[in-house]
């Protein structure tokens, strides 16, 4: 239990205290004045309450107290049906502790936040009081909470990896360049080559960590830093052993997120076996030419009709991504050099995750290096992991701000976000 | 239950198969050659377990294979007190999954890594195999889980806070320099503006994130990316009620780190309240002169003396440090400002953590600012929370490198990290 601030009772515990004088804190969520009694609606970190406001003392103070101020209420809890939650606080003493000079910028009273996304975004400290902006953050802590207790349960031990490298390697582009001590280093795009190095030494591990992408598009689901939960597991047969992981990482996401009071937001079930469609035949399903080599995202939202039409799914995996888009320790699928053994996972039509098998025999790195003419010097760290024995071994990336938009059904990632980074934004 | 390679025991569970037959799959973490018969010993996620090698054929197979060849062994499980966990695997047949071409640069299978700090930071993924470097991996990810779980269970919020700044706020001091789409941008060197701005919606955060620090000093303790372990909470009544939490926070730490098997690794106990002294007692305890404003190295190994020799305790904290070298945001000692509402955490007689109260009030921090002569024009994102209404609140910040060095007992915290940044190493 708590140490501290015995003496205070939640919002949301009200009704334990039927019949109790209990002391609230928390901020002026917004005031009603009618004319023969004021309600106070008062916002702690566990919700909102009402308070009936009936002595004229009491009154007056409440009307000199903008929205956001900051108060002590002690007072009576009374059952009340016609009450938020059934409960309701009389008889209140009022003791500001904060008064700011005047009302916020929005009215975050409103159920849902009137103002365009950039000035939400430029009044963040504001707009992230917004019980919807509070609704997504808690189902954002609660995905990593998810995500994390299942690779717990499945022997997987958390890592950290670095940000800051020595080279770009995953092919340079979009990379962000760092002064470091008077040289060139970079931020780190994905823990990709460290967490496969970790396989070595610990089997099955994960990171959630911020990643960054000089985004030069200008897109509702691109952003500079965005979260990457990251997984990496050795001894598999193929890409499928690593799918039916992420399916089980999901359902532990949504699972948790369950926990969460998201007034609105309904969490797509997760089933027993996403279903899958290889990138050859998507192709053919989507109409779309069969020598195209990724998926826009038009089609990515016709393979999400697909999979809620023929398997009232919102999830579906698409395998078998042409190795020539993928990166050189991509898996090749054996029966079709051709493809890969790797997959996307689409949420409701959207990519969110990218996964699969990778090469883990010495010999294979140095030839996929030599073929796309790569310069292996750089790589000589990584590579000292795959000649010193290496098993099978695969992995996945989930973008967590991509998976919480299809969830909470926003329109761009930056209305999750806390303080979203882009070409054009840097602050607050 | 793992989906996954259902037909795999691991090297810790066979005593729960005693009898049966089991198939392994691991490194080859060492052999032994006596005339009779070879002792191979597997590692693989779980531990180490001996295979007892009779058949000439698959004596001489196993004579091929070098130190961390990956394999499968199937064989039986019989007990034996004199094997490593009274058990052992009779009549192996052994499958070479992948054979590396020679035997790694160190010996692994050693009780401690004979190779000095810098090679084996170089050959960093073969010596994160080493099973001291794995324990102090298992331990990091333990304290992790035991902060966030401490935390949830007090209704914090995690979070995660933008890396790319667009200034440089607190002093700009040791700041790395970021090429962000053609303008500067600076690396975050704490998560600090943000988790307060997010009291403001949420009252209780944390965050586990990287911090980045362009660290001039070549020494034991500094490097470049650590990992910071922040919390911040709002309606306190002070520093001590931050305090209160962050010693159930450490307990909790220590408490999950108990489950990590760590041969040698003895967890200090953490008091039920944890010995305090004020910074002004301190320079007199360590006979120090009364006009210093910070602890020397020397002088927290001490204090470290001090508690252990007088409260039995390997925590204390020391609290009230000068205003003059605290950030502006510091709250002053309301019984004299020449003195803090801070405090820093010693473990062993090393500062792991930082904390305090915070200002709160708008007007506080606009005279702060001013009096330190510092533009206000960078914080007004940040000032538009205290400008909303902020509680009263404080938090602290756990370099969690330096807390599992303490723990371990290494003299530098490069040993106990993956892949360590530092002015002189960006690599692997």
């Amino acid at each position: 239990m708590p140490p501290v601030i015995s003496a205070r009772t939640l919002a949301q515990s009200l009704s334990a205290h039927m019949g109790e004088t209990i002391s609230l804190q928390g901020w002026v969520h917004h005031t009603r004045h009618l004319s023969a009694v004021d309600f106070l609606l008062l916002r702690d970190r566990s919700g909102v309450c009402q308070i009936v406001v009936e002595l004229p003392e009491q009154r007056s103070l409440l009307a000199t107290l903008p929205h956001e101020s900051v108060v002590t209420v002690t007072g009576n809890v009374v059952a009340n049906r016609q009450a938020p939650g059934g409960v309701e606080v009389h008889a209140p003493v009022i003791a500001p502790m904060v008064v700011p000079a005047s009302d916020p910028p929005f009215e975050l009273y409103r159920p849902a936040l009137d103002v365009h996304l950039p000035t939400r975004l430029d009044h963040a400290a504001v707009s992230l009081r917004h019980p919807q902006a509070i609704a997504a953050q808690r189902l954002t802590a609660a995905a990593m909470r998810g995500f994390r207790e299942t690779l717990d349960s499945y022997g997987f031990t958390e890592i950290q990896t670095p940000k800051l490298l020595e080279t770009a390697p995953e092919g340079g582009a979009n990379v962000f360049r760092v002064d470091y001590f008077g040289r060139d280093a970079f931020l780190a795009q994905s823990p990709q080559l460290y967490k496969q190095i970790m396989v070595g030494a610990l089997e099955r591990v994960y990171e959630v960590a911020p990643a960054f992408r000089a985004e030069p598009h200008d897109t509702s689901r691109h952003v500079s830093q965005y979260l990457s939960l990251d997984a990496e597991l050795g001894f598999i047969a193929d890409h499928q052993d690593v799918m039916a992981v992420l399916r089980d990482v999901i359902a532990g996401m949504i699972a948790a997120m369950h926990m969460v009071d998201a007034p609105g937001v309904v969490l797509p079930e997760v089933p027993a076996v996403i279903p899958q469609i290889h990138f050859r035949d998507a192709l053919v399903l989507v109409g779309a030419p069969e020598d195209e080599s990724d998926l826009a995202p038009e089609h990515e939202r016709a393979l999400g009709e697909w999979a809620l039409q023929e398997h009232g799914s919102a999830w579906c995996f698409v395998t078998g991504y042409p190795m020539k888009k993928r990166p050189f320790y991509t898996h090749p699928q054996p029966s079709d050099p051709t493809w890969s053994n790797s997959f996307d996972l689409l949420c409701m039509g959207l990519e969110i995750t990218t996964g699969g098998q990778r090469l883990h025999r010495y010999e294979d790195y140095l030839a996929a290096i030599t073929a796309r003419e790569m310069d292996p010097a750089p790589f000589a760290g990584y590579l000292e992991a795959f000649r010193t024995g290496m098993p099978p071994h695969g992995g996945f990336a989930i973008g967590l701000e991509r998976m919480i938009k299809q969830i909470v059904g926003a329109s761009n990632v930056r209305e999750v976000m806390l303080f979203p980074r882009d070409m054009h934004r840097l602050a607050p």
